[in-house]
């Protein structure tokens, strides 16, 4: 084996780029978890030589290095609108109260946003966290996203229910309990969410372990739930029953500020931890898994389409004249609604067991849980053929907050207006 | 955010490239944690017109797609001397034996060992495996390998003592005790174990699910450790306590032959779980990290060196006439043995909690560990200044069979012989 110290230097030499000029319009994210990582440092080796080749993955645009980033301001906060990153790593989180003066609560609320936000926008960049020695671990942020959120009651207990969206103060419990559902509080609600998304796992567990340090006074993790997504061959990625999971996603600038930004710029994040019965699907051919999904398991098309884009026709019939998309199918159920909210879903699985240990944590954003989440979930819960082989163990919902620009912290207009 | 359809086709469509000639000369894995993904496939698009683009990364031999594998078969098992994937999955197994009749125990280590190898074989070459229906999670390994060891003890209950390295019979109850360990059986003795890496998580994830199905009749999961590293920007991956780790280790071929592998090819595996103490290890500011490790933090160099490979010289002394590495650091105790054992530690951590839930999985391979790891370990538990901060906490040893070749199943010349 030769020494691979000469290419290894070659890499490390490459410059910082500047980050994104807006990290909405980035479409970095989408290639990083695509094997398209290094295509820009390299490219920029060649592409003096020919220009086209460039063009190839719209890799130009992320010229000059193998660091990545998404810019951490913006009119809405990271994490959301980016293609996925690889890896995700959701933590909530409960503040203390033990022996808080009345006010105290919100007071620390505040301290905590300010710590955080700072902390979020260095790592975010490749810059180091106030009181963080290992600033090797986030030289290179790789896609890192910092994104938090505020549980309904928490947002009661501070007195500031007016200045939230009015979804907030009809989920005060949670969203409605869903039939089938076999919640517990281990995956429930909690005061504040941090959503840490990167591709590189090393980057987002330090940024987990600093912010936790950082906000230790204030806030104790609740729960964690962890996720990965990944995509090989450049499709959308598959979940652990494998199918495509993602296709059917807003991609346009009007579909997200219609159904996914609310009137202050943020969100609706729903946090669904659902278990796969790997044993029971294991036992279905690929047909009757296609029958449930309502697409093929290949292509991931509409059954009878051919491609993955293909519009969902639930009115198309086969040559029995019987429709070709069972109207119980997931598709049958979600078919046109895709749009409406923003799929976030990673693949979970844990420690290894003879009946398997995995599921889907299913993350989406809507600007309002109760015009898209909520009435699709009910559909689905009444009718889907999938219930069969999942179980929704864990849910909660956050308000997201809007982005932060100039310096400000995460809910400062809120917090001080 | 235009839409990605187009690019993602692009990807899609690139063909399946041929196995490299042989696993253990490859240097694909090294550049796969690496951020250089994606490099060769783009490069395909530009290296008619700029040959030399293609050297910057040996990414050449790698030529035509996204999809990456690594041989199965050889005379060592792959997954130990090509360089470390992101991700490994670690599963220890123990053998069923109620109710087996005299024998049987070893004929069903022999039907587990003829079902992994056909599954591991097929799966690590983008095959899939019997009875698995979602052959798309197989597509594309993105440098599976899946590496298999038996425990002392089950070599010996099978009555294969003597065709095994002699090491085994003098470590039928494990390694020894080291002074400061805290073991639990959770992380111990086992009778077979998994070592899944590759790239994609997805892939490794569905690796397991086939073999603890495919094996569920003869073997039951005992424990699972996962981990990760990586290197964005091309240098040697860091731990969580961000220092690089794995900068010495063997690299030439000679090195392997003489310390790595055995007598037939195999190897041993040692599987150490250690934990981190965070909260004192933050607690040391830069300086003092360095002299615990005898490295620097951000070169990786020996203490008063520039660079990483730069030799260990534990007799440089400073200015002050003294010693510049402390005899009692990480490395002026290893110094010199680096190459004498394959590391492949991989970083992982948990559950977020506020006192931290981190560590590493040290894996090590050697031909006798009882000349590399035992020895050295002891004097690392005696003197590491290291372990004011690390606690082991899981320890286990398996031998690794010898490659398999023209069809062959894991250890099938012993089993039959």
């Amino acid at each position: 084996m030769s020494d691979p110290v000469d290419s290894r230097s070659s890499l490390s030499d490459a410059p910082t780029p500047e980050p994104a000029s807006g990290h909405k319009l980035t479409r970095r994210g989408f290639f990083a978890g695509l094997g398209m990582t290094g295509a820009a440092s390299v490219l920029a080796a060649c592409s003096s030589a020919d220009d086209s080749a460039a063009s190839a993955g719209n890799a130009g645009a992320d010229s000059g290095a193998s660091i990545r980033k998404i810019d951490f301001d913006g009119p809405h906060q990271a994490g959301i609108q980016e293609d996925s990153q690889t890896h995700a790593l959701v933590v909530a989180f409960d503040l203390k109260r033990d022996g808080l003066p009345s006010g105290g609560l919100k007071q620390n609320l505040t301290r905590l946003m300010r710590i955080w936000t700072g902390d979020a926008r260095s790592m975010t960049q490749g810059k180091t966290a106030l009181a963080d020695l290992e600033h090797e671990l986030t030289v290179a942020p790789q896609n890192l996203t910092i994104t938090v959120g505020w549980g309904p009651k928490l947002i009661e207990e501070v007195g500031l229910l007016g200045d939230a969206p009015s979804w907030v103060k009809k989920n005060l419990d949670g969203l409605p309990k869903f039939k089938g559902d076999k919640l517990n509080d281990d995956f429930g609600a909690a005061d504040v969410v941090l959503q840490i998304c990167g591709d590189d796992l090393t980057a987002v567990s330090h940024a987990a372990r600093v912010l936790t340090r950082g906000g230790r006074d204030y806030a104790t993790p609740k729960w964690t739930q962890r996720g990965f997504v990944d995509s090989p061959t450049g499709e959308t990625p598959r979940n652990l029953l494998g199918f495509k999971d993602g296709t059917a996603i807003p991609r346009k600038e009007e579909e997200y500020n219609e159904f996914i930004w609310d009137d202050q710029g943020g969100s609706a994040m729903v946090v669904r931890r659902i278990v796969f019965d790997m044993p029971a699907w294991e036992q279905l051919d690929r047909k009757s898994r296609e029958v449930v999904f309502g697409r093929h398991v290949d292509t991931g098309a509409p059954i009878g389409g051919n491609d993955e884009f293909d519009p969902v026709d639930l009115n198309k019939a086969g040559d029995d004249g019987l429709p070709l998309i069972d109207e119980r199918s997931h598709v049958g159920i979600t078919a046109g609604e895709g749009t409406h909210i923003r799929r976030r879903a990673y693949n979970w699985d844990n420690e290894v067991t003879p009946l398997g240990n995995s599921g889907l944590i299913f993350i989406c954003f809507q600007n309002d849980p109760d015009k898209a989440f909520t009435p699709l979930q009910k559909r689905l819960a009444e009718k889907d053929r999938l219930n069969k082989w999942i179980t929704h163990v864990g849910s909660a919902v956050f308000w997201v907050l809007p982005g932060t620009q100039h310096g400000a912290y995460w809910g400062q207009k809120i917090l001080e207006g």
